[in-house]
């Protein structure tokens, strides 16, 4: 596997699904992709590294470490082997949420599953598919957005190591599911997003009818909404309603906190056509403080309406 | 249209709702009343006001603001034409949370949608019912309990007009929902409730019976828990179950942040009676600051158990 | 009834249900046991203690009282009468949530439902099954993880008496709901765990394959996120999936808010075996304060790896 191809994204699933970020149209009906049946066994390297400012990420090659981590997506069944070197110089690890995976694979001081600096570990990830089991309950599937962290430097808990950078995002897809075209992180960790200083946000590029995909993760000590202009999702296991008779909530704003994971997939500009749509904490002082960017979705000329203008110009 | 008909609460989707806050008696076995068809194309004029004692609100007609602002209600497929007129001397915006709109309807700096002092503009709100998109996918209505608010005034985020009281509910419903005798607006913005001081929470009146909808919205920047003695609500949608399939969870407790909106319907007193029920925030330092006011569901002959007496008589 | 074959679990809905606390293997394969039809009516006697070290507590027998208070598990259609005495030297009382009851039975000073100094009182708490009313509509069951708190001292809202231990767990189960062989109860009361002092929460023990359930309860003034390692649940009801085409989320991080509970049955060590796995508040400076706990899932022989050494021992 040329590791060259993935930009910050970890495909392992097997889908065809495009890794670059950058923009390109999106012929209307393009024939939906969806997840395959899961079930292979994939092996990857990961890197913790210190960033030259003093952040720290994790990266799939040395010295190409990001905040956040590299996107692991997987598919129900699959198995994922881990070869986790520590470049720092303090001890680090990768505890994961959602999925499954032994005591020894917890990532934790206390199952002594922490990497020292220098070291490598292979950490073993496995999921299952949902089904029926013997006694006629109904076991749920691992598919969801998850995320992993560091859960040792600094404190028992990482708070270090999440508070400079060491963590990322994890989706795990049901064999069928809808696959987005691009996939987004974002994670609110105390007043930073994806530990960027407050008024340098990412912002993030579609094009209008692009199927786009955010997964939002917080960490920190703080509480968030995280709300977006122009869309909204569901507030189920996909983010999308599987059809009518779905009871789920639509909404364009949630409340969370730290180790919180959801993720929601939208057809940009759908409701709203083109434009500079923000996305951002809807705690007041938070957004004061520049907790947000945008999505900027574009026409297939590239322009987007009304967003040639100094972005502090006065409305009206 | 004779807007002195409507008492804090705009009907736009036609359908024969009462509208008076006055309590009267409802007939045991009244027919339910249902959401029509969608589609129309509304106008409405509103205004951004300063009260008399600082605070800011929303009216439909001018000198009549108030906090929250008025109830907009309408049903997926309608579009809302808002003649809005800024009556203040800073500039505002009204921004709308889960309705469709282009970019230059969103209400803020960015986009340039915000109104300056003594200005006019027409902001146009869409909404649709949700179907099935080409790809085959299932596309989720507006249906559901929003809002709207300034996003200007104070800060690039509107936290000074949010603060003051520009703020309201917005309806969207879904043909065939099952409408309220009433809706009663409640909106947590610090520690204040409608902008009310502490202690000065409004109550709300309903008859046994009486088929009552809240409509619970969150500003500023605290969380809060919403918390009704004597009632509770289906966490979804439209805060009722629509069968015994329905796996959303009752609730009577639900943790709320900014730019959070959600919405039920109780039948008032159903599983206890008569009574003055509290509704207040369950984060005990709030509620023990006065952040709470009172359901007062009568008996038909107008009488409430337990209520003629002085408010903080020691119990037992 | 024998009280005394009841440790801190009240068990009235007539189903086996084994009661101990202390950990006996499952043999796989277990016959599923599921909860009984409701409509019996049930008396117990409770009591309010002030323990020796200054908390509060409820229980069932005198000088019993335990925090949280003792579990009580009805269902669906069941009455109780609480005979409720108050040894303590202040005036308390029994607020509940999610259950039937009229206004004279709220447990607040409003509502003249307090028990003074060396008092005595009878609660009454009801319960319905789902039906449908007269008018077509779906009315919701009593079914749930709720909980009952003081409402009175300190403050009109109990503040004192909450801070101090007075709360306790309540479930409600559908007939045919699948019953757990034993039941934890861990509530967040500010960054204390079920009133135990920082670095001191409860550990949890299972047998590897054992139906264990937890109800989460918050108490207090602040947000949590609670987390467990190795498990997760389904953000609804019951916190199992009724099937295939259930939407609800599955989640191992929630947050929540003072009056809030929720519930969820887990098959120990089902995804990553046994372990002494972690539960604690994600929230990093809470967590980092001592703000969890062990869910010790053992071995048949009674065994856990990696659980033989020093708890702060250095990973790696």
């Amino acid at each position: 596997m040329d590791r060259r191809s993935f930009n910050r994204r970890m495909l392992l699933g097997g889908a065809a699904v495009a890794t670059s970020l950058a923009v390109a149209p999106q012929a209307a009906g393009t024939p939906l992709r969806r997840a395959p049946t899961g079930g292979r066994v994939k092996r990857i390297k990961m890197y913790a590294e210190r960033l030259s400012d003093g952040r720290m990420g994790y990266g799939l090659q040395r010295g190409k470490a990001t905040i956040p981590g590299p996107l692991i997506e997987i598919v129900e069944g699959d198995t994922l082997y881990i070869q986790f070197e520590n470049t720092t110089d303090g001890t680090v690890s990768l505890h994961v949420h959602g999925l499954d995976y032994d005591i020894a694979q917890d990532g934790t001081r206390w199952s002594r599953s922490g990497v020292r600096p220098g070291g490598t570990r292979t950490y073993v990830w496995r999921t299952h598919a949902p089904g029926r089991r013997a006694d006629g309950t109904w076991r749920e599937g691992s598919a969801g957005y998850w995320h992993y962290h560091d859960h040792i430097l600094g404190t028992d808990h990482g708070s270090d190591g999440i508070h400079k950078g060491l963590y990322g995002p994890v989706i795990v897809r049901r064999a069928g599911d809808i696959l987005p075209l691009r996939t987004h992180t974002i994670v609110f960790n105390q007043t930073m997003i994806n530990n960027h200083e407050q008024g340098f946000a990412p912002d993030f590029q579609a094009t209008l009818g692009d199927r786009v995909e955010f997964v939002m993760i917080t960490h920190g000590d703080l509480y968030h909404t995280f709300h977006m202009h122009g869309h909204r999702w569901a507030n189920n296991r996909t983010g999308l309603l599987a059809g009518p008779d779905d009871p789920s909530p639509i909404i364009d704003n949630r409340i969370v906190g730290p180790g919180d994971s959801f993720g929601f997939q939208v057809i940009a500009g759908e409701a709203g056509g083109p434009g500079a749509w923000m996305y951002h904490c809807h705690v007041q002082h938070h957004a004061d403080k520049g907790m947000g960017g945008l999505f900027l979705v574009k026409n297939r000329d590239g322009t987007i309406p009304a967003y040639d203008v100094h972005k502090h110009q006065e409305g009206g």
